[in-house]
């Protein structure tokens, strides 16, 4: 596609894109086209993740996506899975806790033949804690380090100190001091769930008479949940022991076959948060950054498990944050000096 | 394939055969051909588990198997998921605790055309336990109660109480009193290691110039698996934030990428083990029934733990069992006088 300049669009006008931001990850790869101060001009998103990419097929997967978005000279930067071993060039992890310094400092670049010329993508580093096995493990992340940082740009009053959550297939917590990342978990749950439901016997239909799994009303689903969290509350030894109950109380006539799917996503969700909250921590603000469906089954079982909202003025529950990807590499371009900030465009 | 008659196997021969006893569960179907006492005078398997017989398949199947062992009035007896909804005639569940009197009481036929006229196949009831949710989850098995009914006609000094260990697939911990299964848990264990390594992350190569998985040399790979066993032992609140560290200890260089399954492997038996052994139970002896590479691990892990063995007389841990399958199904022909018992045939 040949770039399409609008008059407001013209460098250096008042819309004129500053940065093409990608969040591109193993499923997914969202781009946003940012103005002055990271306002979205523009948004696209494609299900063309590391697994649906060729090998090699990284320079014109984001060609075709970008088309009439690139021009000379205008910067890009990406975050994700992208910067992994098996995403387009691998980019070093930084090695303990960071701020937006360490991951602008972290960017390598990727050459990248554009449209009209070379134009260069920089990818943000992820994040590796060595911990100290057995008791502390080693953790590892890439692109949520983005999201937590454009959420402390957007919300400041979480740059003291803060949890925030990031649901998903790696469920991240992250603990936040002093604007930068100290340490975290990862929770399978989004995998955990997937697999299940698509290779084990808790996914497959349980009577031959039965709905399909997953088929239930709304309440019946919603009601499934939350029996699933009261499991895991009620769940002194952990999810092992737990599990085979989404088959069970089908079988015992405890359940509906349609709804043993929402009973699993409870009992997992409901694991991972009895796991991930130690008891007592009232005064740090918490915070959830993820899809809405998503945030909406957490913040469901926060309330049910009775964990107080702890974000400071939402007694009930932890806030959402939209707008945190975007955001994020908005400000690492930023610390990087890709963009100029706001006393320079002005 | 006509029958084919040794001397020995007369009718009323001294190794006449008394009972075709069959194993038929998901994904295997073991055979046995047992004379007077329950002696083992033959044996066949083969991987034609439900999963394996197409619709309608099932007197098929048994006709392949079985062959030549098959002749008018000798009578078969099956355990295992051929009774399940999805197997070739659903038998309902004995609901509470069960002995060999309820399991033989349950029993119920399969009209099934032999090459000699119309032979029955008998199938064993699986159990089911209503449980109190939250607290105490309904639980079903299908097999296992035969082959701990096996065990304790084997080894009589666990009939009084005893925890039978069924590693597996669905591992089992069965609590037995007075001769009867009293309750009993089931942990996904061989299921969720089996499902995590084909479909998720910690079964893909982890660098591009790694080992596969899975390919480490044997101490290696005991290795890993014990330090898996001790992160589950540190673990305080279970599997969900264990998982992921079967990936970043590879990523951070603590641990063999040809090794990660291992240590996985470990990580799950260890905290099955960690959920299922309540503190103090001393007096209980313990068994296991199972495959015995698996047992090994399961055996391997318990010593680990620290665990001691509580069998009594063993204390290096708990003792493996052997033939409980066959000896459970004879002793449950026996119950419901489909073979005659000792004094008969003396």
């Amino acid at each position: 596609m040949p770039p399409v300049d609008t008059p407001g669009r013209a460098a250096g006008g008042p819309d004129a894109p500053r940065l093409i931001a990608l969040d591109w990850g193993t499923t997914a790869l969202r781009a946003f086209l940012l103005g002055a101060g990271g306002r979205v001009l523009d948004r696209r998103a494609a299900p063309r993740g590391l697994l649906q990419v060729p090998p090699g097929g990284f320079a014109a997967v984001l060609a075709e996506i970008l088309g009439d978005w690139r021009r000379p000279g205008l910067p890009a930067l990406a975050a994700g899975m992208v910067g992994s071993a098996q995403g387009w060039r691998e980019v070093p992890y930084h090695r303990g806790p960071a701020g937006l310094a360490d991951l602008a400092a972290g960017l390598l670049p990727v050459p990248e033949k554009g449209p009209e010329g070379e134009a260069v993508l920089r990818i943000v580093p992820g994040i590796l804690l060595d911990g100290a096995p057995p008791e502390v493990m080693p953790e590892v992340m890439r692109g949520e380090e983005t999201q937590v940082m454009g959420a402390l740009a957007l919300e400041p009053g979480l740059r003291a100190a803060a949890r925030i959550v990031l649901p998903g297939t790696h469920s991240k917590w992250v603990a936040v001091r002093d604007g930068r990342i100290t340490s975290f978990r990862t929770y399978m749950t989004g995998e955990l769930f997937a697999v299940l439901r698509a290779h084990s016997i808790l996914g497959r239909a349980l009577a031959p008479s039965a709905q399909p799994a997953g088929a239930a009303d709304e309440e019946e689903a919603w009601a499934a949940f939350d029996r699933g969290v009261d499991a895991a509350r009620a769940g002194k030894a952990g999810l092992a022991p737990l599990l085979f109950s989404a088959r069970t109380l089908v079988l015992a006539g405890a359940l509906p076959a349609a709804a043993s799917l929402d009973y699993l996503s409870g009992l997992l969700i409901g694991d991972e948060l009895r796991a991930a909250l130690p008891v007592g921590e009232p005064g740090i603000p918490l915070a959830l950054i993820g899809d809405p469906a998503l945030c909406r089954r957490y913040r469901r079982a926060f309330a049910r498990l009775g964990l107080p909202g702890t974000h400071a003025g939402t007694p009930d529950g932890p806030r959402e944050i939209a707008g945190a990807t975007e955001a994020g590499l908005w400000h690492t371009a930023l610390a990087a000096g890709l963009v100029a900030g706001p006393e320079e465009t002005r």
